[in-house]
């Protein structure tokens, strides 16, 4: 069943899904690599969907793969599938320019985190809605955390209280993050490290475990298994 | 069947595990908690005596679980069961005092990182044996790192090239932890800590996935999936 949208929401989410991730295994886009039969692209925009807030869903697939990732989601959502670019800024401007100007919440979301539950984006969007410019979903550190110089020399314990470690969707205000992007020259990092770079206050709220990145073997192992849980 | 400890191996394995931990529900050691049936302690016992290095085992239980523990181990390995203190590093100098001073190593294990394979032991042990008077073993750190100020106002990503995210075992040549623990006065940090405040080099080794602690409810949930593949 499809789902439907809420054609009164102020939320739009931009998936960029046209990057080659490796560490599942070898080869293909890794938003499209299989979890219980169904691609992760699949279960993260199935979750978005779910979001009362929700708009609209733009997704950015490699350029080959744009009408395979729209047979692959129609039955799941009203998706906008867009050709990304070669790297995952790239795809989220494009992305970010399908979204018309009356839609005041942008969030840009991991594929990965497959199981992100609609809960969170709501959060996230609310905390936009409530004044907030930029939003991360984030989560305590909870390992002892050393860092080392060259050699794996240990200098010293980190203090983890002051870290967090952060997750998706990442929530803007629209303009916010249109301005952070058209001022972006190639920078490596996140969403929210544009808007930290444009002077811009960025906030965490509480994240979810349920948010998890799934990556690696492992985060594969433990996803299956959340998804048995009766 | 109770594993057979190495009578000519150089290593000795502490495992506090007095302390009661809350995270996976309320009330009882969380080294007695159960996965798959059996405390985390016999999982993390079982790997350990696995170790083809290890000739002693020491676990600091509650004082009032030692018989209990006793019988709850016997069957797994040779152990020693002592009573351990109020705080961790408490409960590690009463273990410690157990070891005799022809044993060479001491490794400090977390009981929570109940899967923790026998490789890992034997590895952190090696190169306590190639001349690293303390060695701890780590994981990168994958997840975006944020550092924060008061009311969750984003400071800054962190350069996560440089951290590690630390487990267990721990190992350290037997004088050096002994004299860190006799140096150390209510100090909280962890073992490799006290080395680091002596002015020792610590240094990391690759550590495992499955060396995870397991103390949250997800972490459950990944251990009973790991355990339970093919």
């Amino acid at each position: 069943m499809t789902a439907q949208l809420s054609a009164r929401g102020d939320v739009a989410v931009l998936v960029p899904a046209a990057g080659a991730g490796l560490r599942l295994g070898p080869g293909g886009p890794k938003a499209l690599r299989l979890l219980a039969g169904e691609p992760l692209l699949v279960h993260a925009v199935r979750r978005v969907a779910a979001a009362p807030s929700v708009r609209l869903i733009v997704v950015a697939a490699p350029a080959a793969e744009v009408e395979a990732v729209q047979e692959l989601l129609a039955p799941v959502a009203p998706v906008t599938v867009v050709a990304g670019g070669a790297e995952r800024q790239e795809s989220v401007a494009l992305a970010l320019a399908q979204v018309p100007p009356d839609i005041a919440i942008v969030l840009v979301h991991d594929a990965a985190r497959a199981l992100t539950p609609p809960d969170l984006i709501e959060s996230v969007a609310a905390a936009v809605r409530d004044g907030h410019p930029a939003v991360i979903p984030a989560l305590p550190v909870v390992d002892t955390i050393k860092e080392v110089a060259p050699g794996e020399i240990v200098l010293g314990t980190v203090d983890r209280s002051v870290l967090r470690s952060v997750q998706t969707p990442q929530g803007f205000r629209h303009d916010v993050l249109a301005a952070a992007h058209a001022a972006a020259a190639d920078q490596l990092t996140d969403d929210a490290g544009l808007v930290e770079k444009a002077g811009l206050p960025v906030i965490c709220v509480p994240g979810s475990e349920l948010a998890m990145k799934i990556t690696r073997p492992l985060d594969l192992i433990l996803a299956e298994a959340l998804l048995n849980l009766p």
